[in-house]
């Protein structure tokens, strides 16, 4: 909050990514530092120059097996009528494989072909040719051949030819340093004791992580307060020591968006602001030599500018590539918008479905850093299409290996707590497993089993006619499909309440009598569904409730927006408000079951599933949290009319 | 060499590599431990234990928008026609992104749809709805939600995740202690002084690179001698500190071989032998409640079977699944050889030629570590298949990124220093590109154009009729085919004999009359039809030559041979002589050129590959070296019959 008045340029440019970053890696042009390390030492480092062998491998002529080194010219003789009998030290000597051939010897007879006739004797009945099992000199490696070029990344069988060449110090280019430098009033460092309208500063130890996976090595400044002298400071500092800047926030055209106007006194802006988003206001200037790249403050946005713009000059520092994901196309599960004129990186979750990548888009919106956490992958929408339709193939980067995306169970429909739990308990029996979950309410998680976009659904769907939960839903809604309703979880629905009830609510009629803030679900919810009966059965209308169009995606975010807020008032499962310590006032037992296509509920996936829903271990564990009965293990829910 | 009679046992198991993995990963056992670490220091780190919010991010109310907080309800009024006026504090107050919203305000109005009428006024003319571009309590971060399940390997943005939960410090798998123990009275330390018979102890530094890369801690023991007793101590005392314990060499079945046995009487022997080539004599035990890998001693075959046995080990321990190579299809360039009842490790080369992946084997040789390192990929063959045809499709494991093997030219055809050179230049100018070279000979090199298996070949054959290189070759063995023919190098070819020349040698009697041991190329190679022609002008036969079926792949190999044999000659250019401190006899002034399709030539990549070599950087690195005359800006040679 801050009560002075406004003053702000709200424009910022739209400059292709692409051009914004050639402009910056032309303008970078440091001569990379080298370092010399020992062998050992140089795992992932880079090459400076190109490296040539000093020694060759074998450096002698070695036996290829175990076995007599001979004279071949005095071999010919022998033959199986013609046995020929050889004398230790003048005729051969035994070599194992990788010995030293002794002149005069030149050829190498295998030790199966060898007849041990006395201590000094053997018998040989077939001729050697010269140089048979003998390992020329270079065979592997040739003294003064390229081992590697200059920009070539130390793998871990590289680090022997090294050492076999007798290189045994190498020029490496010195990990280029990158300052990050975090700015904001609201920041507080992580260990510090919350209040509102603070943020911990957490982006920092993101980037870092960012810069020594690319091949740099981060220098993490504290905090720095808005104030354009100490930023200014700060900058003309870090422009000293280290190769590349980053300066978090500030970036944008805000009025405490001071970053273009520091970086356009100190040194000179190429850019700000790009066409992508998120992460458009982004500023690209340089200081003292120096690259600046000034990212945006939301984390998702922070991190696709750091991408962007750092991993290049980094990679271009190190002389090597910018990796590249790997790419799969996937089938698109809902519409995908995007703006023309500027790229759009929308974050995926990709499912393996009846042998077919399905995805769909987790929130755009840019603060949310779980978002970018739980993705698959990127779709990166050009700048000339306004977007893709439902139904629609596109092709997606990876942000996790495929393998893991081809061996997760999708999971989707209605949000309960324990499915992270079934998750975790079947990554405990097979760690190339997990659920892969997305809360989307009941009905969409049955509409999700009809467009093959998930193995599984857990709904709770109250059928007011016949009191019965998801059996009439699921015959309707999935008619013709060979699916089946496993009974999962019985869990207790009630009102989530701040501690100690002070509004005294127990019943829809109470939210009205007391203008309670009520916490509503996403349209398509279970609970959303069941609050709807209350009020028919009540008889009121939505608009008589405070807060009816306010919308959650999971029981613990209602129950996140009840507590501390004590006219708060929400509907959900007991261990939500049991995890925030608030109250719970029961309403139903509900029925919450698993819809499943056959083929999958019978596949070793699904066999699996059941297997640790059956599981004593993962009963004890959801019993432990209250509010639950596992049923798992009774008969399916007959779906016959 | 060793005198001692010999006393071995010959046969080694055949077991399912699957089937020997599954075994020690049963009989591995071992409860990790578990380590605390800070966020910061956890980057790359697998998680011991399900991790869980402990506040939500954001943790109050926060204003998603620069602009105004207001009531909502209060502000219902508001219309274009109708403009309402608030008063500072009491109606509104500003807030920027991020700010927390202070009661009673319940939405926030963009600072775009505000006019400030004065320093405590401001006018809207349209309502806000409550809760409008107000970020809700967890709307990233729900407190009490799973942020990760145990198994889980923590990328940058996780650690954001983490901090921003305000979990600070974090259980974390300890990374499994690897003991490695070197073994043979062959090996010394890589700074030691090389003696014939002694090998460089380099594979213990490979494996400490692998275990890093996979998550474990390496522990390398320093070169144990052939001893029994002595490797039983070193063992035993392994297993007490080690997770996982991996011993080199001594795993066969020869007389030195003591691994199995000293297994056998420690502890207990699963696996002796694989039915896996290379990597075969593999022995898999346990010691004390430890598993114990014996790898074979050839690098290749080492690198094979710690790969098979010891990486799911460390993945075990970590709870993390094993990675999975990218695999592409490739069509064969060569017919691939493989045993019935064995998997086929072949290291492939993979080219990208006109939009297709072509590869070919290298050598199958276990000790050729150069083979592995120079590798893009692994083709895996069942052991139900005994190979494949050239032409056949098949799939391989990729051993470097898609996108450097995408953007390689693959060059083939006779062996020359320069080309080397020139892929460094290459990648000078752009680090994603490189030349990527097989040693074939000048007419496999014509081949591989024809085949579309290579993008450029290097060939120098003299036409006996008309005394003219390479025209004749490619008009005959291209026929048909749109390529061009650009004159690049003119080299010396001569005699490499020792330093002095002993034997007197300048013509090709002169080897007859001394019997020198010649050392030759491989068939189709321009250097053994020159000689060849030599025979031919001089009316020897190759019986003549003793030597004459010794053959070598490249000039610096010849050049190796003939080094240190006083004895020795061989045919080459001049700096491979050179390099090696050998003298030199010249006998021709060759024409080396490039083939290259014309579609290839007028190419990007094509048109980068002749302005490199056009630079003046280039030529001069070339004719530094000696013994050859860049041609590069000629016009192409006609090819017109």
């Amino acid at each position: 909050m801050n009560q002075t008045p406004y003053k702000r340029k709200i424009y910022l440019e739209d400059k292709p990514r692409a051009e914004a970053r050639e402009e910056i890696l032309a303008a970078s042009r440091l001569t990379p530092e080298i370092e010399h390390l020992a062998v050992a030492e140089a795992l992932g480092r880079v090459t400076a120059e190109p490296i040539f062998a000093r020694v060759s491998m074998p450096h002698y002529h070695a036996s290829a097996m175990d076995g007599i080194a001979v004279v071949a010219e005095r071999t010919y003789q022998a033959h199986e009528q013609n046995p020929l009998f050889l004398k230790i030290g003048a005729d051969f000597c035994f070599v194992d494989t990788g010995n030293a051939i002794p002149s005069p010897f030149n050829a190498v007879i295998m030790i199966e072909h060898v007849h041990v006739v006395d201590e000094e004797t053997i018998e040989i009945i077939e001729p050697a040719t010269p140089w048979q099992h003998i390992r020329p000199i270079g065979e592997d490696i040739v003294q003064e051949e390229m081992l590697f070029p200059q920009g070539h990344q130390l793998r871990p069988a590289d680090l022997g030819v090294l050492l076999a060449a007798q290189q045994l110090v190498i020029p490496v280019v010195k990990k280029p340093v990158v300052a990050i430098i975090p700015t904001g009033n609201e920041l507080v460092e992580a260990s510090a004791a919350l209040s509102s309208g603070k943020i911990i500063e957490f982006n920092g130890t993101v980037f870092s992580g960012f810069i020594k996976d690319w091949g740099g090595e981060p220098r993490l400044h504290s905090i720095v307060k808005d104030e354009p002298e100490k930023i200014k400071e700060v900058l003309l500092e870090a422009a000293e020591t280290a190769d590349i800047i980053v300066i978090n926030a500030g970036s944008s055209a805000g009025r405490k968006d001071f970053t273009v106007h520091i970086i356009g006194e100190l040194g000179e802006v190429y850019t700000h602001g790009v066409a992508a988003r998120p992460g458009k206001p982004t500023v690209l200037g340089k200081i003292n030599g120096k690259i600046v790249v000034g990212v945006p403050g939301y984390p998702v946005s922070a991190y696709l500018a750091l991408e962007w713009f750092v991993q290049p000059l980094v990679c271009q520092y190190l002389g090597v590539p910018v990796p590249q994901r790997q790419k799969v196309t996937v089938k698109l599960g809902r519409r995908i918008v995007s703006s023309m004129g500027a790229e759009d990186f929308v974050r995926m979750n990709i499912g393996y479905v009846d042998g077919q990548f399905v995805a769909n888009p987790l929130t755009r919106a840019a603060g949310v850093t779980m978002s970018y956490v739980r993705a698959d992958g990127l779709l990166i929408v050009p700048p000339n299409i306004i977007g893709y339709e439902q139904g629609d193939f596109a092709e997606v980067e990876l942000l996790r290996p495929l393998e893991e995306i081809k061996e997760a169970i999708v999971f989707s429909g209605s949000h309960d707590l324990t499915i992270d739990l079934l998750s975790s308990q079947l990554k405990r029996v097979r760690t190339d497993m997990k659920i892969v979950s997305s809360h989307v309410g009941s009905m969409a998680g049955i509409m999700a089993i009809r467009k093959g976009e998930a193995h599984v659904a857990g709904i709770h769907l109250l059928d007011p006619d016949t009191k019965q939960y998801n059996i009439s839903y699921v015959r309707k809604l999935l008619a013709g499909q060979d699916v089946i309703l496993y009974p999962f979880l019985k869990r207790k629905q009630g009102w989530i309440l701040p501690k100690g009830n002070p509004l005294e609510i127990s019943a829809v009629t109470d939210l009205v009598r007391t203008d309670a803030n009520f916490v509503n679900r996403q349209k398509g919810a279970g609970t959303r569904i069941l609050f709807d009966l209350l009020l028919k059965e009540t008889g009121l209308e939505p608009e008589a409730i405070t807060g009816y169009d306010r919308e959650m995606f999971s029981h613990l975010a209602v129950a996140a927006e009840v507590n501390g807020d004590g006219n708060g008032a929400g509907l959900g499962i007991y261990p939500a408000a049991k995890a925030m310590g608030l109250d719970f006032v029961p309403v139903a037992d509900e029925e919450y079951d698993l819809v499943m296509k056959r083929s999958f509920f019978e596949s070793e996936h699904g066999r699996l599933l059941v297997e640790i829903i059956q599981s004593a271990a993962f009963r004890e564990q959801v019993e432990k949290i209250g509010g639950y009965e596992v049923v798992g293990n009774a008969e399916l829910k007959s779906l016959a009319d």
